[in-house]
């Protein structure tokens, strides 16, 4: 081996770790990878590849500086499945089953006679004031450490009713490699979701790459204030404090991250003004939003829906030109692939 | 020259791009520059240097995450000047008088009446009340985009009144190296402040290098909503949301940052909270006050100041050992040194 083709490969390897990839072999002897293999090729993908072409183009006129390349993303039914029921639900519940041995008034009490008893029509009666209860008993009176805790560990046990899966492998693989792209390409990714901030932030990260600072979403009230054995602490308190959908997320976008997102990525009615916000801004813009269209591999539902309902948003976006992922046609593979 | 040595150095120029670094000159024949050149050597400045090697040090038994070392900075009298009043309220008092030709109303009405007159006795009288009513008229009744203008057009235009400087030339140079000392080691650096989140977010890239999105402050209600246009933008409501003050800071650092900071430093009672809640992690932990006791340079105040009172939280860092900076003796430079 010559002096020269040791130097080439030596300073080829560390320009790799300058990039912050080390190389697998010589670059030039493979065909460059596709960032979005899971996404089949149409007009949904060619909008994404498009856009982040010509905003990272230096001196092309739609380049936006890397600190301005922010991204948003809803999380119900845009990074993760939202069926039967928003997984933070499905948490509410689970939690109301485990805590129940310490509750026996639960047995006689509404909303939690319904849940303990599989009652769907019930906990349907109860309705949003029965819902905000179940979120009350098993979002507060507790300090976020131990909310945290409770999460992590639904997370580890719990199983998605139907899939049988780990909710943490409800996310969607074409997203996760968008998110990764956008970031290779100096976005910053963020979440706006109606989620709980503090239930999505113990995820976050592992799933998504993205940190507990980027993630936006509706909160309750919390109180730093001395326990029960005099230690100060953050407490979860039983209300409402924001609400993170529909005009909320604007709003949470601009309490949280400051800046207009040059690219939203959203699926239902709730995320609608996010998309109009971002798009309302100067310059390239893009909007998404996924239609879950799959009823093999995923579920198939818009407009009638009671989770992810979207209907006017399918609207303005088909009149304004957005992109319209396509679930079905769209996505070789839906959920997160076995690595 | 030799191959080798030819080598050696187009592979340490690399390395050094790797580090995000361009070398000036090979760094083997220069003294390593001191990060923190404007603090004199001392109790407080070693307790920096000992704890950034501590929690930066792979193996060692305070080693800490990248990902977890976020650094959180009061800003009114930590990062810049606080005196004669706090300057966001130095703003709005320039701004009751810009906007007075439009509101002739003003001359005879309280507290605008006494700002216009120059009437301190007449605006004191006018108490908390008064102020919120100047905050309301300065600070909202316009879009999001029209706050920001207002603010970067009087950062500006505007001078200090004693001291003659532009505000943003207000700002501690000691601090600037400390926040670029924490960057290079890896650290996320934010800024915690009573002050208000969109009027800090106009300057604090520039004048901290601190983005948007990590800037937690105050806020007032935000809407989106269609303004008298027809066009949708975020409006500013004449209505307080968020004190993010004393025991709102821990409350205002898990809502917008979702993760408990290994290092505060704060310079008030307002702050107390905070380092309480930094402190009260596991492992290592630094908590910083800065004492205002340069009459000379800068203003001396503590227990008895209008703005910045230090009574409490200077009782409780002596007492757990926090690192007091004594402005006086800590700081060879207080204000941005001209570059």
């Amino acid at each position: 081996m010559s002096v020269k083709s040791n130097l080439t490969r030596r300073i080829f390897h560390l320009a790799a770790l300058a990039g912050g990839l080390v190389a697998a072999g010589p670059a030039w002897a493979q065909a460059p990878a596709d960032p979005l293999s899971s996404w089949n090729d149409g007009k949904a993908k060619s909008a994404i590849l498009d856009f982040v072409r010509r905003v990272t183009t230096e001196g092309g006129p739609d380049y936006v500086k890397p600190d301005e390349r922010i991204a948003t993303f809803d999380n119900d039914g845009t990074l993760w499945a939202e069926q039967p029921a928003y997984f933070q639900l499905l948490f509410a519940f689970d939690e109301v089953r485990r805590l129940a041995p310490s509750h026996p008034e639960w047995k006689e009490t509404e909303p939690f006679r319904s849940v303990l008893a599989g009652d769907t029509k019930g906990l349907a009666a109860s309705g949003e004031k029965g819902l905000l209860q179940l979120v009350a008993a098993t979002h507060s009176g507790m300090t976020t450490s131990e909310f945290e805790a409770s999460v992590a560990n639904w997370l580890a046990t719990a199983r998605h009713p139907t899939k049988q899966r780990p909710y943490t492998e409800m996310v969607y693989q074409p997203q996760l490699e968008l998110l990764a792209y956008l970031r290779a390409n100096g976005f910053k990714t963020f979440i706006v979701s109606g989620g709980g901030v503090e239930f999505m932030r113990v995820f976050a990260q592992k799933a998504y790459g993205i940190p507990p600072e980027q993630v936006v979403g509706s909160s309750g009230v919390v109180e730093f204030r001395a326990g029960p054995d005099g230690k100060l602490d953050l407490f979860k308190e039983p209300k409402v404090e924001f609400v993170d959908d529909g005009a909320g997320k604007p709003v949470g976008i601009n309490r949280f991250i400051g800046r207009r997102p040059i690219l939203a990525f959203g699926n239902s009615d709730g995320d609608l003004q996010m998309l109009q916000y971002a798009t309302a801004g100067d310059g390239a813009r893009l909007a998404l939003i996924l239609h879950h269209t799959d009823g093999e591999r995923e579920w198939a539902y818009d407009r009638n829906s009671s989770f992810g309902k979207l209907d006017k948003a399918l609207e303005e976006g088909r009149a304004r030109g957005w992109a319209i992922v396509d679930m079905k046609t769209d996505w070789k593979t839906v959920f997160l692939s076995s690595r």
